[in-house]
């Protein structure tokens, strides 16, 4: 057998996670069971959670307490993506410390480092931001919030008004550093949560940025920085298809970065969707020619790496 | 001169830092500066940081958000420490990273860890609780929620009704194999903070518990468990008084652990303020000869280092 050790970073959906305390809390455990598959074989892996409906609990929650108490002040995106790591982040260490210690490891540490990452601040993105957060509001509720706090707001679908923000890329991780040394050490590390909590420079102060990350992006990001193996993006589909939703549908089990930026050309992938999967997969794969990504269903992730199933993208 | 590099765990009170976001971000730097002080003379440095102001502003946020949409189910105590632990942590490792940078260290990292730490469940503080945090409710309010959340609620001084938690002493620190990792690696690190996440051991599960943990002890314990030579808090007053606020007052030098335990038995210290410093300074400083503890200012830490001021408790 020729079994190779790897050290992997996984991309997990912050959907995923659930919308409530308790569906998050159930979520952690199916979450972790997949993930104490990996370590059980002797991965090393690296968790970086996405926090969509978190992040939106949060700040509708720091919301509804300003107008409660407007002595507070209003709590800045990037402050609740903060808050959204811990929420997220104790959760998941817990779970996973659970079911290690009931696979007789007991003494494989978790840890969950507060990570920020920049951007830059002149990303086109935050003239006109696209990416749609927290929840729907009527056009009068909309124009009071735009005029109170300079937030944006565009019409969804008829659905009503949200808040849109920029999702500029990732640049650089922070605290790399403290994430590299617990790694090399073999902790098992949740870090960037939500994508990273969005800073760009300002001289050495580093000010927090109203838009959020793809968190799959700067997956990416860490796994190129810690020189990791694979990258895993956990998503709603056992693989990647193209003519998604038609008769011609294909699955996918292999994809070179060339042919997935053929078929990323043609708009076979969802923007928002299976677009920024396929992109950060294709980056890492194309960074190194031993490196590669898998794209699958958590509960399959154990088999994809097997190369049973999900979609490799590789040189 | 007779310079020693010391392991100095630092507990830092959460109202020095602030009630809002904005007094937050001032207060941060100036503790950054007074932190960077000591790890600029060699020290290395841990800090363990209060959340009073702050898990009551998160427990307020979470209220509203449950009245304005009763789908949210109620927030745990701990679930807000956790958050509370990102809220501070993220500003206060983003000023000490500056601080060092304009200081030219440019490349000592800082890094927040997530805490959780361990109680008894049997703890006899949790059938009759004594600890106040959150707002001042009225009697009709607080019956509200005492029904609807079984939280218990006291009268507070003539000003209306607290929520009481228990503040059973800290047994274990989970996250400290991954804290003394990076400790050992020369990293700053934020740990513990608010006491840490109480939870306590159900099985493998760690589950949340309706409590705080009280930052000095916690400091200490975490003190002892990383093998820090000093343990400084840091409190409103340059020194440690007896007789205080009376003509006699005596600012304290130095104290051994058997005059400290003299004084403790003659009520000269307030419980809730000076008591569990002064406490978790004893059980420090007695735990191993070389151990010292040092009580004051923010501002005179490095003073009180040099022997200068503040009060050392020493065996």
């Amino acid at each position: 057998m020729n079994f190779q050790r790897k050290r992997i970073v996984v991309a997990l959906g912050g959907n995923a996670l659930g919308n409530t305390l308790e569906e998050q809390m159930r979520a952690v455990k199916r979450t972790s069971k997949a993930l104490c598959d990996l370590i059980e074989e002797g991965h090393q892996v690296v968790v970086v959670h996405g926090n969509g409906p978190q992040v939106g609990m949060i700040t509708n929650a720091m919301n509804a307490l300003t107008r409660e108490d407007p002595d507070q002040p209003n709590m800045p995106l990037s402050m609740c993506v903060a808050m959204s790591q811990s929420y997220i982040g104790y959760d998941l260490q817990n779970a996973l410390r659970e079911e290690l210690r009931n696979r007789g490891f007991l003494r494989t540490p978790v840890v969950t480092v507060v990570t920020q990452v920049r951007v830059d601040q002149n990303d086109p993105g935050f003239q006109n931001p696209t990416k749609p957060i927290g929840k729907f509001l009527s056009k009068e509720e909309a124009d009071k919030q735009a005029a109170k706090y300079g937030h944006i707001f565009k019409e969804d679908s008829g659905r009503g008004y949200r808040r849109v923000v920029a999702s500029p890329p990732p640049l650089e991780i922070v605290e790399l550093d403290a994430i590299h040394s617990l790694v090399d050490a073999g902790k098992i590390v949740i870090a960037c949560g939500g994508g990273g909590i969005p800073v760009y420079l300002n001289g050495n102060h580093l000010r927090g940025a109203s838009c959020v990350i793809d968190k799959d992006a700067t997956s990416c990001l860490l796994a190129k920085e810690i020189d990791a193996d694979m990258l895993i993006i956990l998503t709603a589909v056992e693989k990647v298809a193209i003519n998604f939703g038609k008769e011609t549908v294909q699955w996918l089990d292999s994809l070179t970065p060339d042919q997935a930026r053929t078929y990323i050309e043609e708009g076979q992938f969802a923007p928002g969707s299976m677009l920024p999967k396929v992109q950060a997969a294709v980056n890492f794969a194309q960074s190194n020619p031993g490196r590669e990504a898998l794209i699958t269903l958590l509960e399959k992730a154990h088999e994809g790496i097997c190369g049973k199933t999900g979609t490799i993208i590789r040189q």
